[in-house]
């Protein structure tokens, strides 16, 4: 197919011009137009500019709400998303929140006020009842469990997923099980932190706060997590865990023998090393997110995790 | 500090009353907007309101130029970048481009109508003429060599870093060395291919074409580049290297005996994995482009690479 370069050669003007033309822009004079729509005909080009029609009144800008993309998890949801996003030729803002309830809010205000045509949400720490507000405004997709809820969602059942990787654990013989988690609050933390609860109290087990280890969320954090020895560990992150095996090797502690280990994910790291872990699988969610926020699909939609057998149980 | 939360209850109006105060929103009446002042006022929220203030005119949203941020490579310069404008509360707008001009175009075009205070170049494909062309309508910098241009730069010399390598690799008796690409064209990609041709003349050898492997960008691309036997390869991505290593193990073919591999970026998998790398610290590069492109410092600054002797060569 032709590209731009082609057509401004065929028309004898610049790239720039051809830019102008085929975005609509005022300043080019008659001729010059005239002679690049007849250089794009003569080309074929007629599918792009189609495309571009197609768009017309919308601002081909998508709002993607994210703690940050510097954590391995949600970076993994924003590939998948922008994955979809260049296969449509639409861009993403990235409204990155550090879960302030201020930063969540501007980026609803920018779907309110038409400055976005969509909002996907990673993650959130704003009530559900100002994200409704807000939904009457455009298509709003949250990556939670948004049950009962006016707001479309895709989500992991997270006390589910935490008491079968328990279970796991203790099925497999291995008693006083500590998890690590990226953070204390969030709808998230809060039900795995019911199910470690319930497990605990199945088990006859009381709660020990010293098992549970906050603000795990790079390889980095796999160093002070080995130094509270446990003979166990759930580990939300395949980063954290790949962190936490490769200080065990340096400190010749034996895994599984001497520290078991579950993670989450199931990123390419978890496979070169060998970890057992639940897929979760964090791209494809990305993709469908954008997918449905697009043809404003309503609905909920839970996306069951598998467990992935290796070494280190 | 008090939140938008604490300043709504104060001032006995909703959330949104409180983020339509802050965003300078017109349709907030007179009444309400003095309440939430004054709570603001009771809360000491003033330093917020000034941030706010200082950015008034712009649009806070800055540019990012980028083929696609699932190539591991470009997502690390973009994670950092992003770093940098949560700290900031930028929003950032993500324009992938797969290497297609009129993407491009259509990015610089946002700089010039606005839509944009800052463009940040990852990559790009389109003519430096043209980059050039639209640096007078707000600042742009670029992650590629932009040595004689007017467009600020951060880069990395390929042709120096490749030929360092070469030479580290065949220092230590390695003969018939591949190299991996992500891509063919590109100036990175020419610039390697010159470092490589310039090495082979030297040591009295010919350019045979199945020693380049093009396409290498993910992990799974390590399955295929090891089908053909090489006896050592530069590898310009550590996935795709742990890729390929996590290959030979599978294979039972030994590295560095039978296949020495020499890697690039220095992400955590090349240490877990102990490959030899060269470092570049690429998130770090993304912090350095948005913190330059704010401040608009001119300048072209190159980022020397450094060897990590692991266990792979």
């Amino acid at each position: 197919m032709a590209n731009i370069k082609d057509i401004a050669k065929l028309a004898g003007v610049s790239v720039t011009t051809v830019s102008r033309v085929i975005n609509g822009h005022p300043y080019v004079s008659d001729d010059k137009r005239a002679a690049v729509l007849r250089a794009m005909k003569a080309t074929n080009y007629e599918r792009n500019i189609n495309a571009v029609h197609l768009i017309k009144g919308k601002t081909n800008l998508i709002g993607v709400m994210v703690p940050s993309i510097k954590r391995p998890y949600f970076g993994l949801v924003v590939e998948g998303i922008a994955e979809e996003a260049l296969k449509g030729n639409y861009k993403l803002v990235l409204i990155q929140t550090n879960y302030e309830e201020e930063r969540e809010l501007e980026a609803l205000m920018m779907l309110k006020l038409k400055q976005i045509d969509a909002l996907i949400i990673c993650s959130k720490i704003s009530d559900w009842d100002i994200v409704e507000e807000y939904a009457a405004y455009g298509p709003i997709i949250a990556f939670e469990d948004a049950r009962g809820r006016n707001v479309s969602s895709i989500y992991i059942d997270h006390y589910k997923s935490f008491m079968e990787a328990l279970t796991y654990l203790s099925g497999k013989g291995h008693r006083k099980i500590g998890y690590c988690l990226a953070r204390k609050s969030g709808t998230s933390s809060r039900q795995r932190e019911a199910a470690y609860r319930d497990f605990l109290k199945r088990s006859g087990e009381s709660f020990d706060p010293d098992c549970v280890f906050y603000d795990a969320i790079h390889f980095e954090d796999g160093e002070w997590i080995v130094e509270r020895l446990m003979t166990s560990l759930l580990v939300t992150s395949d980063q954290v865990a790949a962190g936490i095996l490769a200080c065990c090797n340096e400190q010749n502690l034996q895994v599984p023998s001497k520290l078991a280990i579950v993670s989450f994910d199931n990123q390419p790291i978890a496979k070169v090393l060998n970890i057992t872990t639940f897929a979760i699988p964090l791209t494809e969610i990305g993709r469908d997110l954008f997918r449905k926020v697009m043809t404003r699909e309503f609905g909920q939609q839970e996306i069951p995790v598998k467990l992935i057998e290796r070494l280190t149980v």
